[in-house]
């Protein structure tokens, strides 16, 4: 029976049902965290033969294109390009770019850039009284904090299953040309691990943005983070674009930092002749170049066809049971009473629940006195602002499975027991 | 007897054999370069041992404060901030962030930054009508094409042996808030590496700027590249700034690019409690930690005391002699003759070669016909602008020991054949 259906006596003799059970689990002093988007470190130990790949063994005259343990190669090895491009979806070398070991610091730059010159030789934003940019919500936080910082406003837009609201992305775009981006992760969402219908990305190809300067930010930040073999791939934006006459409208980045090594992998950003050419230019005034010797490592490491897609087998291996352990307990304490939805990504690294309206905080609350760190509540929202008060994000990778499924117990509870507290108070 | 003292009779015989002397070497066909201030294939293999010093054996666990192969750690690893510290003349490591692998890439943030945000509170450089920046020039080229990037004027001061002009440094500084800044390579400045003197140092930190986010852009780059043992050492800054309460007015930055590997070391910025924090502020928006791996590489490496003095040494065991070939050339070859001056630095990887007035160009062009690439004249001036067209750079290291033998050679052939050139033009 769904709480709302319980009487109120019914409803408050769950209360000291769940309460107790609480109790019990805060009276255990625990210490778990569900809240980092971290590998773990058996994940990391998948990658550990990549670290003396590159060794005194090396050819360096003959390994890439240049020696890669000196200056040079502004856009990185011709090898990581290609690698990079795959992972991308099947983007050519010369349309990547392979830099440093964040994909977060290529889009921190590329809108500090645009602060400050333009895109390709629009009005540098700075100059601009007002920047927008669409924010599909929830999503990733990282997105929304370099918004703030430059002072661009974030517009939320609605998620769905198949990618955030076309309508209003269209009709917004088209008709304010303070809008200047919008911020996607379209193979797995962060934090909902929806993916983008092959539709979406065809909207996405064919807007019609009233400014010229618009970009789309697409972060395919687990394009190859795969949980199951029977998975939706999001659609090539790059060939789309290019196919409905729309080829500088994006940016899309990727990173290997959850295929091999978090913060120590390499990170590239891909898009048309026209913005790559644009972007040498202006990279060159920050950097003589990348690592390249990173860049050889990963080159190396994945020069089989097919071994990316191996490793990320290898890395399922050990993400699945954690998620199975979240969605189990989801499903065996929460079903059926009515006390919010859930979503069963099919890869990336998070899972969205989603309480009744005005809970989600309160869960949080909760979980963290019982001693189960959670992702501030409200933080996947620009300016951290859940008007519904109820997007949960779950990170099963970082903990042990034991850990990961005594927090994912314990997140139940604190579900159960902040909905029967919010349906007792709206009844008050 | 010098060539201005020559009659024109005697200047033309020396055209004459010079002129053959010239063209016999451009018969060679030679493919020879003395631009790219490089470390040679033999400098890069001193440090081979480093590429696999973190391993699968590595203890991830205990090797750092955090593991190192994962997210995290925005301000770098202790242990590396402690090593670039010790670089970096001796500053302590709650003062030194350790980042990626470019200490030119920290240098272009902290610019941006300050266009789009001020300094601690100051008006964005970008909302003022006018940013200037001193240049001491001759000085290094990527340096002025920052600023030439960000449309901040550059004012040039000239060089002296022990440093600016610090007269006009004060009076400038003093008078004008629109000077925000000055490029300083105080060990070893590029190209001519002059040490700035202790007075130098005292001087630059007992500024008094009129602007208040006026900053000394420190520029430690070649702090431990000594060729000699006994050579001077540039005061610390940092110890000089707080004596005489000016605590906030520098950053100071150094890598390991010339150390261990160029592009794929680990670079650093150092300054004041104040700018540190405020840096680790802003830094949060654009990263979530840099590469730990090639900190921890670097750490491991240089673990034991004097190990950086230890490895520089063998560094300059083997720049010394192409340094020495091409001052032998120089004093052999022009010594007495009246066609310039340069200098003899004690480490850094440049020597500077002042023409006459108005001749180095015509050396540069004359140079690159017989096969021999130089760095462009006027390249160490803002604007590529050398008012005198006399500043030549000669980078030694990356050829070698043969080959910048040869290219040293004709360079003073060079010299002499466009010195004479221009004598006659004069007088004519």
């Amino acid at each position: 029976m769904q709480y709302v259906d319980m009487s109120d006596e019914e409803l408050k003799a769950q209360l000291d049902a769940v309460k107790a059970e609480y109790d019990a689990y805060k009276a255990k002093g625990l210490d778990l965290n569900m809240a980092r988007g971290k590998p773990a470190p058996d994940q990391l130990n998948l990658s550990l033969d990549m670290l003396t790949i590159v060794n005194e063994n090396t050819d360096f005259a003959t390994a890439a294109e240049i020696d890669v343990r000196n200056y040079g190669g502004l856009t990185g090895l011709a090898d990581a390009r290609k690698l990079m491009g795959h992972i991308m979806g099947g983007i050519s070398a010369d349309n990547v770019i392979v830099l440093g070991q964040s994909s977060l610091t290529i889009m921190y730059d590329l809108i500090a850039h645009a602060m400050t010159h333009g895109i390709m030789g629009s009005a540098p934003w700075c100059k601009l009284d007002k920047v927008k940019f669409l924010c599909p919500s929830p999503g990733y936080d990282r997105h929304f904090s370099i918004c703030e910082h430059f002072g661009i406003e974030m517009i939320v837009v609605p998620m769905h299953e198949d990618g955030p609201d076309m309508d209003m992305v269209e009709q917004l775009v088209s008709s304010d040309s303070s809008i200047k981006g919008i911020w996607c992760v379209p193979q797995y969402s962060n934090p909902q691990g929806f993916v983008y219908s092959d539709e979406t990305v065809e909207r996405f190809s064919k807007l019609a943005p009233a400014a010229s300067d618009f970009r789309i930010f697409w972060d395919n930040a687990y394009a190859v983070h795969h949980l199951v073999e029977d998975h939706p791939t999001v659609a090539n934006l790059k060939d789309a674009c290019d196919r409905n006459g729309n080829p500088d409208i994006f940016y899309m980045f990727a990173s290997t930092s959850k295929v091999t090594f978090a913060g120590a992998g390499i990170a590239a950003v891909a898009s048309s002749d026209a913005n790559v050419a644009n972007m040498k230019k202006f990279m060159f005034y920050s950097m003589i170049g990348p690592d390249k010797i990173n860049q050889l490592r990963h080159v190396l490491y994945f020069k089989d066809q097919g071994s990316v897609e191996a490793h990320m087998r290898k890395q399922a291996q050990l993400i699945r049971p954690k998620f199975k352990a979240v969605l189990d307990a989801l499903d065996q304490n929460l079903d059926g009473l009515g006390v919010g939805t859930w979503t069963k990504p099919m890869g990336g690294y998070f899972i969205t629940y989603d309480t009744i309206p005005g809970c989600a905080k309160r869960v949080v609350e909760l979980a963290g006195e019982a001693g189960v760190k959670m992702t501030g509540a409200g933080a996947m929202y620009p300016y951290k602002n859940d008007p519904d008060d109820k997007s949960i994000r779950i990170a099963p990778t970082y903990p042990s499975l034991e850990d990961i499924s005594m927090a994912a117990q314990i997140f139940t509870v604190c579900v159960r027991l902040a909905s029967i507290e919010k349906i007792l108070a709206d009844r008050a």
